[in-house]
């Protein structure tokens, strides 16, 4: 580290910055994990889905390859089969353990991986001194493990939701309140945003985003109205009381096969149980609330209902637009991680000056667009280029974070991306529809 | 009719307009299957492809169930039972009969089906003379019967390539010329577009399009530019020697998976022999060409292909500007249904004022875009709604049509489509890239 | 051939019988596909099934292959690439088409496979000329091609059945009398057997048998009794409005697997319109006969309703000891191909010397025993060997020969055998019970 | 209790034994997973297989349902889902959790399975002094409550060993000696058996027997022999050098389409690395030792290499005979599960008076007989009728025990069976053959 480059003061407070923050990410990891188990740590409950105890080593893994191994120099590997072991996807890294067998996996335990934590932790904290505010490859790498680790934060959720939902003793992750707000959402209003070149994506030199929200680019908008809140639970019952399960009309043809052969009746979790409906939540099964927003939806179940109602899904930068457009006044208190809700909440009454409400938070928002790159993309260096761009095919992209997504972690030009089939996340659903014409 | 209304001359000029074409274009699927024996129109080789027998039969059911049942008062049905044989997916006309299993359906036999169309035909001529100029909604639906009959004509060639495919006695459909150009195809020049607000989509009131076409509407480009002509096969092979089908890099995630489930090596049809490559034609098996452009690509091999080269695919936008753009100046021949030549040819010299070749004709050119609704889309009503929208999901749009496509059926602002990993369909490749600073 | 071997006149006569029975055997098999078109003969419904055209070709492939390329000096193949094409499962003759793929041969044509016979045809009566009467191992190879085609007879019309069965327009394979027999079956009769040691198979130097019937050996028998004739439609009825297909305990485990898997609620071709039941037969949908036997049933079928009805299957040593017990005595006409009635018929009065009825033809008869190799079995050499041994396994034994099976092509221990789960065979049921104490 | 009835010392003996023989048994079930990890227990590695705790929980559900439940008044279920969770197949007791799905229950916890195996066996050694002795279907189902104990033992440790085959870090359950035995076994010897007439199976009142090992009845043999050991590791190999698993003569028909789809190319847990084999073992990867009995063979394997031979497998009527004819000298120490040895293990010298080896423990022996119901077989009342009889199809019999097999378990007429293509039990190979005639 050179001194005079970097001097004192500024580095070592970088470096005490950097450390608080690899220190507490880290640990909310593990602390989702504390309510369980090792063997609820060791279930994979489908293909898509990974144990809890793979995200910790995966997360992990991450770190010491993408940082130990090239940045501190005489690092020793905790144990070089994990090399393979817990490479999720990486091609340039080498061969992986097959996906869906990493419920097989029952050793390494629950406990080694913890040491295994401790060890690449204790060893990042060093680099971090070593490195940080003096090498810019080492602190692109370093947040991008961290915004990593976030990610893998909300799919332990998601994972250890739909693991206990095959269990028929409906065990809970933990005790929560039947909800935080006990108001009924207002009816729905729509807003109105005008037409005209936006600036979409995120800005070179503006701080971390991942590659996919890269470069920023001029779009075109043809004014839009998008819904003030998201659908709730209750608007969702009445499609499923209209017969939308058993009409293709509203139904992508694609939509309409999986209803058939997977026999789809409501979104995942719901049950009908003489004409009474509950749902599976992360507290176990509870009776349905139809102000709660209705989540779990596929791509297929979102767009079926916005035909049903007779209007559409947003795109992608007509969401991004209207979300910046909200973000420069406060929005009050948004359902992300921090609020420890754990559930999406009924939405609260619209504040004058921002009037869409839910758009940080609580879920994420099927939107219309197929996930793409934007023009002039290009995949990062090496294995890291692997991260995003492969998987843009036969995905959609959802907006908005959750109430699983870390507050540090969200961004209006955030693209998050599933297939429409998927179901397991927490995802549900605004409306948007073409701007009347001006009067 | 009212004569007052549609005087004398004009009308009836329609009339024998459409009952000409309704004649050639209904002439061109029968003149299609008359080098194959009933057996060669019986088969069906995969759930993707239907027997000609299906597709002659649909065709007419198309006109029957849209045109003659509800204009032509008194028509009797040719066969009750044909109204669920030959729908092919219209939810909104009742049930359908599987489509895995058409190929099973030996009665009716092709003279049976030959005889429905000769029944169907007399009556749309009736009622071409009672309802042409005078009832719009006829006219729309005759016309829109026309395309969809043009669509099958392309199907049955790629069906039935498909199917002979399968016989390891190579069988050929039509003997034709090794190629019809002696020449070398140059080597490949780069085409700069301006970038800036365009208006793409077909306008209203501009002639026939369908619907996936419309609105019309304005996009924003940036600088690009386009190959002038389709990738050839000799560069193709290039990519094959240089280890592209056994290199995760150059795929997308989903593409890498097909490659490797389904053990591809190379694209559909071709064969290596001793180090010889060779290529199955509608002419039977024959030496691989390497200066005619290369066909039988899903999307993911286009795809991969462009990545190794160090480029992209153009987005649909792109395309049909440059098209349009070319539109204008006189394109000679191009390799269209017409030309006979029913294979693509290697790319003629560029014209000094069209310098783009094969845009019109040859091969589809797999765009980067996602098959999705154009911005204020509405379907039309009924179960003519469901003819493209309720496709708009998992598939990639494709442009420019083949040497299998009528002059009369193609627009630069057609928009033809499949999933990724289909390469049954005749699609090829233009390389695409983003255009330099200018100088 | 050495005149003085075999005598002028006996040689002569094996000759002309040989011819004989070699143009009648070949002559029944086109006189199957006659009623057919081109086009019915080239559908394959399933990958169980084949085309008729690929059974005229196959059964033409084995003589060629078997006979012609061996004995018949200077033979010229009708097309070399046939061997490959209509190869069943001789993986010593070479590399198979695959079975699923058959009905995808379009070419060579109904009308090239028909020319195939007259040419092989006419090359075997010249062998026959040649060969029999003096070669031992000819006249085998014959008589097994002959006993063959008589196989491929019966599998056309199960194929063919399967095949119309599939057609939403019920085609009829030929127009037969509603049935022949007026009269109800009387209510069924046990008739009992004695236990003890017994003979089993088909002797050595007993005239034609296959290698599967062979070596003849003894069983121990311990006393039993048989049901005087095949269980009816109507009784079976009673069965499945009992609850039969809703029960698990009546079926074995892979049995229920198949029948919740599957779906089945009644035997294979059978349909239940508002309350009313239908089966299509070879002459189209018909109203179910309480009379007739039941058919188109699989093992775990004629299994659970032999365990409701609470009895059991007969094994197929005592079927055959039954069978030979009745052989010696005149059964009268026996519902074998050769009546030409195309279905089962309902069970005539016993006759006083005759008792069980049905045994010779009506429906092969699933017995309780798996298909195994008899006590010192040996598979013919070379290619002949994997006619019947290598299908040795999860499979059971049929009994008594069909309506399809010609008169000259069954036996008492002639073994017929198909996996527990399959129904396009002309299959039902005989009860059967230990017989009770001597009293 | 009447201790008139049953007479005090008898009695109270009777119960003593019982209440000893059901301890000893409940605790080896604990004592096999004292190696394991809660994690460990969870892992279920393919539908065939159970996780740990649900063999120690299900093994505890049937005294549970079958014995507290009837015998014991008052009692309480520790659960009362626990009926449905850990039901196997018992379709008279109720629904039961998909099998395939046994992984993904990580609650109840293996420390809560362990307490419900001690709440029941504190309430099943009540129910014993209740009953015991004055009872005698209590007494028949305890002791079938502690015979499938001991089948689900065995199951154990198959169903560990292939979980932890699945774990590239191969890691053993047991630290086992490379092998007990120092010398090279012998060269195969052949054994003569007489034919005639046997008795068969299990006779009635002659002690505890499975319900499919009755009734006894007479059988008839033919004059055979068998090999004095099981095939070794070593002539195994020469049978995969020769090219066996690439000559599809060798194979059944079904055998050799496994080998094609599941790319077989060696028994299961054989590995090939520069042309040496390494096999895991319950102690981890070892190298192949060429003495040592070849085990983890499907029956298609152990058939293939019997005809790669030239000679066959035994019928089971064979092997028991055979077996009964051994049992009433004195078989030094067979390797079943209390020798501790965890593997087979090389042949011992035949000893003059017992010339067979290994015909108990060591491995299961497949033999050539399909499994299938004894005359007079009658399974038991409700739901104990369905512990054997429904699997009697598409299996084979294997005899003998294993390594895994406790002592008092194991009988000459016992019959396990598995179908033909599993592998992961612990299943070798006994050749035998017809003897020659006499001298």
């Amino acid at each position: 580290m050179n001194a005079l480059q970097h001097p004192h003061g500024l580095a070592l407070d970088k470096q005490i910055q950097a450390t608080r923050a690899f220190t507490n990410i880290r640990q909310a990891s593990t602390a989702l994990a504390a309510p369980l188990s090792a063997e609820d740590c060791q279930v994979q409950s489908m293909p898509d889905a990974s144990p809890v105890k793979w995200h910790l080593a995966h997360t992990t893994w991450f770190f010491e390859t993408f940082i130990l191994e090239r940045f501190l120099q005489g690092y020793r590997a905790f144990d070089p089969q994990f090399r393979l072991l817990f490479n999720s996807y990486y091609n340039s890294v080498g061969e992986q353990y097959p996906r869906p067998q990493r419920g097989l996996l029952s050793r390494p335990s629950l406990e080694t991986v913890l040491a295994y934590r401790n060890h690449v932790d204790e060893a990042v904290r060093t680099a971090i001194a070593q490195h940080t505010a003096c090498d810019e490859d080492f602190d692109a790498l370093l947040e991008l493990g961290l915004h990593h680790e976030q990610q893998h934060q909300e799919l332990i959720l998601m994972d250890v939701k739909h693991m206990l939902s095959c269990n028929p003793l409906h065990p809970a992750y933990a005790a929560l309140p039947l909800r935080a707000a006990a108001h009924q959402p207002e009816p729905l209003q729509w807003q109105t945003f005008d037409g005209g070149r936006y600036q979409m994506g995120h800005p070179a030199h503006a701080g971390f985003a991942f590659d996919n929200e890269r470069p920023a680019h001029e779009v075109l908008l043809h004014p839009y109205q998008l819904a003030h809140r998201l659908v709730t639970q209750g608007e969702y019952l009445a499609f499923i009381e209209a017969g939308g399960y058993r009409t293709p009309d509203y139904w992508l043809s694609l939509g309409w096969d999986t209803v058939c052969t997977q026999g789809w009746r409501a979104p995942l979790y719901w049950q009908q149980t003489d004409d009474a409906w509950s749902v599976f939540t992360l507290s176990g099964r509870r009776d349905l609330d139809p102000d709660t927003p209705v989540s779990h939806l596929s791509y297929f179940e979102a767009d079926a209902y916005a035909r049903w109602a007779g209007v559409r899904l947003p795109t992608e930068a007509e969401w991004e637009q209207a979300a910046a457009s909200q973000d420069n006044v406060l929005q009050p208190s948004p359902n992300l991680f921090e609020t420890g809700a754990l559930q999406p909440l009924p939405a609260p009454r619209p504040d004058p000056t921002c009037r869409l409400t839910q758009m940080k938070g609580d879920l994420w928002e099927w939107t219309a667009s197929a996930y793409a790159p934007y023009p002039g993309f290009r995949p990062g260096p090496g294995a890291i280029g692997e991260y995003n761009g492969k998987f843009m095919c036969n995905q959609y992209v959802l907006r908005g974070g959750s109430f699983a997504t870390p507050a540090s972690h969200i961004r209006p030009s955030y693209r998050n991306f599933f297939p429409p089939q998927a179901r397991w996340q927490f995802a549900g659903l605004r409306l948007a529809r073409d701007a009347s014409a001006p009067n």
